[in-house]
């Protein structure tokens, strides 16, 4: 899950929410395995953005770790991401391997799969410049995607930073289409993609499975938790908060789905927005985005 | 150390410092052993004071442990404990035995022993009241310290919250004192205790030991790290910082040694004051907090 | 699970079996939570016996412990016990709070709840010895229903170790309702506990629950793992090996219930036997176990 | 360390001996930072080598572990490696990071530096086979160096299993230097690397630094540690044990240095031998082990 708005308690995000990421931990919905539980990750923004984001990783479970309940309890952003691992068989458990993965301001996380991930790994990691293979601890198709964000995003020439990220999303799956196609044994992908750097953040929902259904993924346009506002500060408005998440995390009837093939862009101050995730091409604004904003 | 003051990074107060409590976990200088590598805890208030405190705590030393840096490159508060444990023979490296203890809005942190605690502990438990009690979840002499402290609070009708912790922790003193004499076969106490709750704070330097020398303690009052300064919000000032810490964080010459067996009291709007570690009579105002308020 | 026969791997106990305990920390079939996530731990003896049995535990996830499997793997043993651990809400998941616990040579392990824990914890250690208490390190029901296990087998007389075991059984599960009877507040418990000093085991099946009916618990007597065969050295015949488990590990039609309120009784050359859980008088052996002998 | 010789107790190779590995964990003498206290890891073999090793890695310090010396006490294996850590900055402490490492039937552990890895890492993966490639699940320039001697070994058209594994070694040890030299700054490597497949094992003691010194390393022939004898088991004469360890593990005086440049190679049933650690060439026996067989 991922929120860009006011800011808020990690727990209001993370724990209160009657379907929160704690629950998805042991009793996820829309996946055949209910269970995840190999470890998680969340990482936030500091209030000011003075500083590179936080980020707390854990290989046991969330539903039973103190600690994630004592940060939640107490810490507040404005940019909080979260995940709940099930690992693959092939890549251990281990922290480097806990979503979401950080690169300068930027964090990462990824629900799904690089097709035949350990046949396209080499040729992934030779394709991408020398700061996106040394940002690689760890063994996960997603941090190895990761690191064709970075490479991505370090050739765009786009200014807007958060069409760069988009645009780098999009380029980044096609590059690992290609990968597969050309490295692997013809094993669909499955890239739902969350990529944040504290002011904007873009997400993606895609699949080159035949069947076309990728994983599944919601978004929601206003307020779900309470705002925690700084005594003798003025409340910024600068639009509404939005949350997206692989399950929806409350009976609220407005959750909508992201599109099937389509990354959605999150801005403070704008409805948001979407680009198909290969092409890049800007979609006209569709009616649920328009209805939220 | 202990930290009570305006808003801080957690890293100005536990990475940063050139005699750090990350360097202390491997480099501590007045201690027979350096190392304090059986895990580590931190603590520290929202800033809102709105809920209890957070507790981070692993049984990984703090030197390597990424959490930490990360957690405290983006936390900031306005009041902070953090430990390194050198973890005696007797109590397991876990989580539970990790420092600070909290209860309520308190939390509690220790440098020291319990004289004879094997021998001593269940008379020590049978006691203390059943909350005091029922807050011990770990083996550790520290935590059962904790206890004693808890029961002499709860029994207290001293109305000045700082005042009313500080005779508690007096008085947990002296009840350990009693407790070791009758159950346990003479040895020393050292009794170093640091107990906040985030308005205030107490910290005992005291020993039976025939010497009369207990574990170092020191204190600085005025500020040695950058405040962050929240935009828009007028600073308040609320007198001086002031940290506490079993070894001087800094070459500045402002450190000051806590007089030993003496419990020194820490608000935010005065200057340190102190009271004798056993009677819990007021001590006139040292010659150095003095000068430093 | 427990198991007591000729050496064996320890993954043919607990890996590959159908329904292993690998298996059932994800999918548990006969519990209303299907999940065993917060932990486990093995037990086992060195094939001489010279020395007190080895105890391996973990905060993590049995099913995803690497070093579970590489030990498992290698390792053999002629006792062996294994858990997986659902954590109560009260008590954290540490590794002093992981089964099976250790005194001594002997093992303990526990599936259930004592009733009414929390209010019960105070008088039950205050009824113990200073050995059986100072045994306690954690804050399980568990632990603490291990400690009136070993003050009953310190007080008992009875001189035939396998007996002396069951006894002291029957009496910790006597004391324990009785505790639970005066300082709780009504609440049933769930006491199915395995206990092993190497030579021998006993594991109770039992509830004082309105409706009778205590957690599953199955035996089977004879071989269903590949036997570990030391070149040289002669097979050792002494009767068939025995597995006791909380679920049947395989599709075998052998796998008999553990009669509710009764105790198993594990010896290397003889069939198993039943006691009472609460007076302690041997019973007749069931036809079950006749026929496997 | 590492062990070759009848079986023994992990305790008596790792724990019991006066400069034991769990002493090295904090009090190394021969390194200027005293402290190896960022995870550890043991290999050990089944007495019947009928399968893999089993490898035991944590990233808590080695002095506190409780499953260490529990499985220490109780193990015993006539072929151990055991290892404890000091990180460098650029690598993290997870398991996957601990020594030591796994292919096939061999472990590998490594005391020292790649030269310039992070810049040499590209260079080196694309270098290896596949297989080679495919074994590399962390960060640490140890587990890239044992992708070059699995690659080599995989290479080789030698016989002899032991001199097939040092001449591999002395192949990986020249191939890291090509790298260094070619896409490096200059930086000198230290290679101290233990690799063995339970019959018989390699360790280089070697550096390219300008004054010619690598990290110490020490062999012992002869029993250090008392012998498991299995009852009824003949005991079999197959040659001395050998162990071989960075800092000398007792006070006996029969500790001879391995020769800088060297490899020295472990069989069950000679006395060891030497090759020069870059040309592989056979050396004729050196004195010391002359005496010791």
């Amino acid at each position: 899950m991922l929120y860009l708005g006011p800011e808020t308690r990690l727990s209001s995000l993370i724990i209160e929410p009657t379907h929160s990421l704690i629950r998805q931990s042991t009793h996820s919905r829309e996946r055949e395995e209910p269970l995840n539980g190999d470890g998680f990750g969340i990482g936030w923004y500091a209030t000011d953005h003075s500083t590179e984001p936080a980020v707390f990783r854990s290989i046991t479970p969330a539903w039973n770790n103190r600690n994630l309940q004592n940060l939640a309890r107490v810490v507040a952003s404005d940019c909080v991401l979260a995940h709940v691992r099930a690992a693959t068989q092939s890549s251990g458990v281990n922290e480097a391997n806990c979503h979401p993965f950080r690169w300068r301001q930027y964090l990462c996380m990824h629900n799904g799969d690089v097709g035949d991930f350990r046949a396209v790994r080499r040729k992934l990691l030779a394709s991408v410049c020398d700061e996106a293979f040394g940002n690689v601890y760890g063994s996960t198709d997603s941090e190895h995607f990761f690191a064709l964000f970075i490479d991505s995003l370090l050739g765009s020439d786009e200014t807007d930073p958060a069409l760069r990220m988009a645009r780098a999303l999009a380029r980044a799956i096609t590059r690992t289409l290609e990968l597969v196609h050309s490295a692997g044994h013809g094993s669909a992908s499955y890239l739902n993609v969350a990529i944040a750097d504290g002011d904007c953040a873009v997400v993606s929902r895609f699949t080159d499975d035949a069947d076309g259904v990728p994983e599944s993924l919601y978004y929601f346009t206003g307020e779900l938790y309470p705002i925690v506002q700084a005594k003798g500060r003025p409340r910024v408005e600068r639009g509404q908060p939005v949350t997206v998440s692989s399950e929806r995390l409350t009976a609220d009837p407005g959750w909508t789905e992201v599109p099937a093939g389509q990354i959605i862009i999150l801005r403070r101050d704008r409805a948001p927005a979407f680009i198909d995730a290969r092409t890049g091409e800007m979609r006209s604004a569709p009616a649920a985005a328009r209805k939220a904003s």
